[in-house]
């Protein structure tokens, strides 16, 4: 039913090179795909951390004025508070340990992958943190790539496009703080075309699935609540994991969910095919979770995590974040699914 | 300079008459005010608590389904813990002890008030916890009141619409959670229309305010930050006050700010009239502060709160709500404010 390829992970921290001497790369994860002129393409997230010579001092790069600068904490400075690995606070401002960008990967074959060297970084103050977590959406003839970008500001969902995955046009922020996880459906539904999100509230709640539309792709409104975390695995937070696609005359998206442990799996969610405001089925049962080393160890341990699928004849080919650290592959057998 | 109402506060919670015999009135503050056939409308919020006759039981008002249900907490019972006399926590879900909706209030001369009778009630799911903090802006003959709504779902900033003050049309959500505080401009700028708001990351900083545009008042988009806290009377959280209006050729807005006490006071800020996402000038200092015993003593004590003004000659009416309670005016002398 769920086929690991044999060689996962598919893509390691190994064999990205680090953007710079100051840099060593943490993790290769989250990737947005799509197939491409018969290729199969991998937007990753590459993930850095700055090399520190001295076990006390935690250096954090941030984007600022066109250019990496690397800010050093010590850690026996009663200022600084470590959240965990990866946050810093000092005089209640965060910082992160690493910062990501997006880097280009292709494959004949979907499975022997090499960097197209088509690099993707931070380029204005909402990015001061790293751009994260790219899904792609064909649309017509352009390609559309939703991400989130982290900074001071908050986390925001930002769109760029492409028609070769080489040139990329930034097209600025479609969704305020907090949000992320948003997934474009492909085609105009009834005049309009519709977006899935997913913000988090300050005040209330853990964070679930919201759907918006738009007539342009750049100002989107009717904003709607559309996923309730009902299931023991999206108990915390939940979040669409790939873009909507037509199967059986309705839409199939991957739904990723966290539960009180931070352990995160993955099921689905069908939505009508008019009016994809509609949630027809939501799985309660994850068919996918941490169970190889690969997955259950790494930077954030217990974490599988897709940003998008490829369909192939009766198969989903799955590119997966697997704990925040590389890229790994599986295979599902669509029937076997149950919607 | 600074001459405040001599009967303030204009409007307390005593005339106001409760929902039925299950409520009382907690509060009339935060109103949205604007001219109206040569009269003064201030769309007021009305907080309403559930009367509790055993001190041990504190009864929450919700709205579901078509009409308000009476929840009650135990004050004794281990797992309800009161953050502050506004929310109550049971099983890490957030509840607030009253719900607002709105009540139209007029008046000839701008001093004396009474009501028009006309109540807005919460009507969805989004608004479950109440609608509070109207804002008004006409653009060409419609009068359009952004307000924020309040459910488990999140804070979300909505739209509805009036030509009569009489029957409003509610448009639905403008901005996801969480978001608040948002004020239209009166025309379109270079074929644009735009939105001052005030987004809260879960993840970072404290709010501040942004600007994002609009070709059609219900999907927005171009979202950029636009307020730094840079004051100290802002030093927790700022958010705009009065929907922008031009003051020598320069938008102005009242920018209220928290400082970390929770103390509100008021300033301005400039806004460039051709491009609003450029900040001319903000003050830095507050004009106003709460000084006035109705402003330090109240539900929510030391707030002074404005959602609009009104501009008569060279002087501002500013109406208030003063210490989350009762609505207060004070009249400012244009030429003092040194812009």
């Amino acid at each position: 039913m769920i086929k690991y390829y044999t060689k996962n992970p598919l893509l390691t921290k190994n064999v990205v090179i680090p953007t710079d001497e100051r840099f060593e790369v943490v993790g290769v994860f989250n990737p947005g795909v799509h197939l491409f002129n018969s290729k199969t393409i991998l937007i990753a997230r590459v993930a850095e951390r700055a090399i520190s010579d001295n076990k006390d001092i935690i250096k954090v790069p941030i984007y600022k004025n066109g250019t990496f600068e690397i800010l050093e904490f010590n850690r026996n400075d009663e200022d600084v508070f470590l959240e965990d690995e990866r946050v810093i606070i000092k005089n209640q401002k965060k910082y992160l340990t690493s910062i990501s960008h997006f880097e280009v990967f292709e494959s004949i074959d979907g499975y022997q992958f090499h960097s197209t060297n088509v690099k993707i970084y931070p380029s204005d103050i909402y990015e001061e943190y790293g751009i994260e977590d790219a899904r792609i959406t064909k649309i017509a003839n352009k390609y559309y790539i939703t991400y989130s970008a982290v900074s001071p500001l908050g986390i925001v969902v930002k769109l760029m496009e492409t028609t070769d995955f080489i040139n990329f046009t930034k097209k600025g922020i479609i969704l305020p703080p907090d949000n992320k996880d948003a997934h474009l459906f492909p085609n105009k539904i009834n005049g309009k075309y519709y977006l899935l999100h997913r913000p988090a509230s300050a005040y209330f709640l853990s964070p679930e699935v919201w759907i918006s539309s738009s007539s342009n792709l750049l100002d989107f409104g009717n904003h709607r609540h559309l996923i309730s975390r009902d299931a023991k695995y999206d108990e915390l937070r939940n979040g669409i994991s790939s873009s909507p696609i037509l199967i059986n005359n309705t839409w199939f998206c991957l739904l990723h969910g966290a539960d009180s442990t931070n352990k995160y799996r993955v099921g689905y969610v069908l939505l009508d095919k008019n009016d994809p405001s509609i949630v027809i089925k939501r799985s309660v049962v994850p068919f996918l979770s941490p169970v190889n080393k690969y997955e259950r160890e790494g930077f954030f341990p217990n974490v599988v995590f897709p940003c998008g699928l490829i369909k192939k004849r009766s198969k989903f080919f799955i590119y997966y974040g697997s704990a925040d650290e590389s890229i790994s592959l599986v295979i599902v057998d669509i029937q076997e699914l149950g919607l």
